[in-house]
């Protein structure tokens, strides 16, 4: 009977690690997409755009397969407590994870309709958020593998500064497409490009609220630090 | 015994009754939000622009709660079949809800930007997708509220017509910003709320699949029925 339980228990702990493992190979094809957007918008790398859109599908088959291991964990093991928690966080990450996979794509595939000629359009204002945002999502999903929840106020706390770059982007492209309307069309995708890249910020710091929580019991505050009012 | 038994059955109901309550709670406070969101579009109503933008914390703070109890349950009652899928159908619609409110606000805000003089763009044809995808909406919530399949998969077949809409709406705007760069700043404005539009569709597709795996403990398809590809 002892050995019976030390079986389960072992069994369990399996399943628990293969839900993490999971997570952790999600985070990892997210941030090779994020990496391949920005070869996309920085050097107009047609093959990274392509490639980084094609990942997508195994992102949301691997969030299916994260929900469907974890409600046989709750189903079969019922954790308590901390365990319990993970789980749930574990749901509610692949969500966010699957929506950063999709915002990257979304952000290849516009990178491709961008005119040739305005290549010169504003890559250094994206180039800058887009490195702090894959810095964001680089720190996420490390809180996440090493279920550190210092790390994940970090991650929570730097987000306005990504907020502040986005709404400069806006403002920036506005001032492009009324100087020259020829460059309408680009400028209109640049600027759900940066939307996008706001938007990855945003889940980043959503997975550090849901690795805290999973860590502490706590919830952080509701109100995160912000910068200017994103609209 | 006997007697214990039927009181903890009976809590636990009460207590699955209580998630089901504050989800339909949510659904009414976002379908308010969507209503008075329509009303900042079509007749540039700044009350409700506000209005729609203030209640977002109640939708928030009901998602916190939604979870807080959906865990105790778990913890508690350790639910089995399909009243597990329902908890966790519950958390997830609940984020897609919380979502929904976050576009509503996003639009109302954005309305309260929109140049005096350029009230004429476009109100038709964002008059015609938020109304659709209010419909939409509202029977993503309907379905919800009577656990209906047959009805989730009707909402999760109808979203490629709000893809179709938005794509249609884009070109829309770019052209009359091509036309006329005085609307360009009214026009970025626009386009967003149209992508918040298509959005808060694809929020409200989201809901029907959970409904629909919680009915039936199947998933409906991965990719889902569209109109052209939206970027």
């Amino acid at each position: 009977m002892v050995k019976e339980q030390a079986h389960t228990v072992s069994s369990y702990e399996q399943e628990l690690d293969q839900v993490r493992g999971m997570l952790v190979r999600m985070g990892g094809i997210v941030e090779s997409q994020m990496a391949m957007a920005m070869a996309a918008i920085v050097d107009r790398d047609e093959d990274a755009a392509m490639e980084a859109s094609e990942r997508d599908p195994q992102v949301d088959e691997l969030e299916r397969e994260v929900e469907t291991l974890s409600i046989r964990l709750l189903a079969l093991r019922a954790p308590m407590a901390g365990d319990l928690r993970e789980i749930v966080a574990a749901m509610k990450i692949s969500g966010d994870l699957e929506r950063i996979g999709d915002c990257a794509a979304s952000i290849a595939r516009r990178t491709l309709r961008l005119d040739a000629g305005d290549a010169r359009l504003s890559p250094g204002g994206l180039r800058t958020m887009g490195r702090l945002v894959q810095e964001n999502l680089r720190r996420a999903i490390d809180a996440m593998s090493q279920q550190d929840s210092e790390r994940a106020v970090e991650v929570w706390q730097s987000d306005a500064a990504v907020d502040e770059l986005y709404t400069a982007m806006f403002r920036e492209l506005v001032t492009y497409m009324m100087e020259d309307p020829r460059t309408i069309r680009s400028c209109t995708h640049l600027l759900f490009i940066a939307k996008n890249l706001e938007r990855i910020g945003d889940h980043a710091t959503n997975i550090a609220e849901r690795v805290y929580f999973a860590a502490t019991g706590e919830q952080l505050p509701v109100v995160r630090p912000r910068g200017l009012p994103v609209v």
